[in-house]
């Protein structure tokens, strides 16, 4: 039987992957006064008095949105939110697996930016964070956007901000390996969507700054024409000896590729002309942008993929779960850049530095103590970064 | 200490009532290729060809939204959505304690009709039915009948049909007790809001004509002046006598007191003009509209409140589980009047005739037995109706 097959049989049978239930027992008038009336009326009058006391008599401080229009659901495109809703159980799964999180998939059913970001800041006042979830470009950036000018709680679009984490993670243990240093480093980065910009604006903010977008038409730089707003401001802060060309002219020299992108795009005779020890992250999925068989003949010493058939697995499973575990503890205001580079360094320095190997720079996704690392890092640094409210 | 300091104390301890849990172990790449991707993909798929498969792969089937903008929370008024969410969590207790449903509160931080509904139907793909729960009156009815009409979910006002339908239930037994049957019946009810409307409406539907409902002016009548349409439109459907004049004047010969209203506005004097074994319910919480030592010296016969610390508790945690449950089992579009009807008598039959007393006309709230009673009812008189949809 075929994965796909099986997981339709397994959905079948599970009815739902997540549920709520009940923190407390009512069953006698005592036990229903103090959970509900009359008493429940004191928890209220407290909390209209000073807000802030809903994380102390909710569960607001432990509840996150799983938000999608279920426009860019996996690879399958433009789906609708209703047939999304076993992704987005799916996310709650691994937000309560990992992190503790209590996560509640929100489906909006808009495709218009602004009500979708009316619907979300009118329920926001029941949640601690809001995680945007396979909504597609460019209407991602500005939902991402205006929300978080609207709303003092996280907001945190996964597919772009987790990615990228999970991207820094890798190549900072991959840097340890090739022993090759942020200043001096050659990025390029193939596919400037949603993750493509996120992972090139985390690589800047971690002191990377050779870093350079191409989409299918090549390069993106300063000057360049035809391209939409979002790429022409992506343009101004990547590139900085603005080079042009298509992938296969600027990948000359290069130390790292990544590959957000599609199938088969890299071949192994432009890996053949990255520099020595080169790096390849293909992570177009199921299928990437180059198998790592073909890289490593290309002579790419280390290769990571989004699958966990081959060794380096990217998975932003690492990244998610801690990060709004740290943030939610420490309430704060927002996912900053400070707060994901330090999630992305918790990530990889979980490996010891004497068991790091070409085949093994990513911790295993199924490791709690992974995220617990994960989100101490947050929580120091949100602390540090003043995004924390306790 | 008092119930509200004992309160307080309890939900600071507990920080929330309620919690997501998984469903499902993710501990391997493959539970997780199951639960998440890439097989998650096949169920979107099933989902995306045809929407009802969302019934089968995802929770949907059993999720309700308990929706309020918190402008009518208890006897506390408009507190705001964010102070009302230690009830909407009590209330998702409740569901799942005595329905096995999966309750999410949802707050709306709006007092605009529009703006609560067009946010509603936007996230109502996540779920298969709406609760909303104290939304003051009159922007309550405006907002359930246009959800009702956009919406092919349960969207059920619990405040009103929850109320009438345990007022119904417990006017079922006490009509047993003191053998005066429906046709004949002279009612008057107390209030003439939410809760008042819509119990006015479920006796009707239950084949209780004389009905006359009165607000602080006096009774409703076709042809008065000065009153809201929602009470111009009541007064079309009741008060088959057209009769005028305060709550002294038309309560004289009356049969029941149904009191939605506030407390103390029933006096003994009042009760002595009413016929011979009057039934009294004095609902106002915590203050009835008239003590049941008083009521009895009146000469009352029957007499309900909405307290557990007097006989015959009419609270409507008798009602609203099970109307969930049995809605939800049948995918009911709708929770119509006989829906409601059904629900009332199998609250009135859970007790067996010969246990019937005038201080024992309710079954007692902590009771699944007859929640379970009322699911099956309901989802009989879903089918029955037309309503369900399985």
């Amino acid at each position: 039987m075929s994965i796909y097959d099986e997981s339709l049989k397994f959905h079948e049978e599970k009815r739902g992957k997540i549920e709520v239930v009940s923190r407390v027992e009512v069953d006698s008038s005592h036990s229903m006064s103090l959970a509900y009336t009359p008493g429940v009326a004191q928890p209220c009058l407290e909390i209209q008095k000073d807000p802030d006391k809903a994380y102390i008599y909710t569960r607001k401080w432990n509840t996150i949105a799983v938000v999608s229009d279920g426009t860019a659901v996996l690879g399958l495109g433009d789906i609708g939110p209703l047939a999304s809703l076993p992704v987005m159980e799916g996310k709650a799964v691994l937000f309560k697996t990992f992190g503790d999180v209590d996560a509640i998939p929100i489906l909006v059913d808009s495709k218009d930016t602004d009500e979708i970001v009316d619907t979300i800041v009118r329920i926001a006042p029941t949640f601690g964070g809001i995680n945007l979830e396979d909504i597609s470009a460019p209407r991602c950036f500005e939902v991402e956007k205006k929300l978080k000018e609207r709303l003092d709680i996280p907001v945190f679009h996964d597919d772009q901000h987790g990615t990228a984490i999970v991207v820094l993670a890798a190549l900072v243990n991959a840097m340890k390996i090739i022993k090759k240093s942020s200043p001096t480093l050659k990025v390029i980065i193939n596919g400037a969507g949603a993750a493509g910009n996120s992972i090139a604006r985390l690589l800047i903010s971690s002191g990377i700054n050779n870093v350079i977008l191409c989409d299918r038409k090549g390069a993106l730089y300063r000057g360049m024409e035809g391209r939409d707003e979002e790429k022409q401001s992506m343009a101004n802060v990547t590139n900085p000896y603005n080079i042009k060309g298509t992938l296969s002219d600027v990948i000359k020299g290069a130390d790292v590729f990544i590959g957000v992108s599609a199938p088969g795009v890299l071949t192994k005779e432009m890996v053949q002309n990255m520099s020595k020890d080169a790096v390849v992250f293909a992570m177009a999925n199921p299928t990437p942008e180059i198998f790592p068989e073909d890289a490593q003949a290309g002579g790419a010493r280390i290769i990571g993929t989004g699958r966990s058939d081959f060794p380096n697995q990217i998975n932003n499973v690492l990244a998610f779960p801690g990060i709004f575990r740290g943030a939610l503890d420490v309430r704060a205001r927002e996912i900053n850049e400070k707060m994901k580079v330090a999630a992305a360094y918790a990530i990889a320095n979980s490996i010891p530095e004497g068991e790091l190997n070409e085949e093994y720079i990513m911790p295993k996704a199924f490791n709690r103590d992974v995220q617990m690392q994960v989100a101490e890092a947050v929580r120091k640094a949100a602390i540090d970064s003043g995004a924390a409210r306790i």
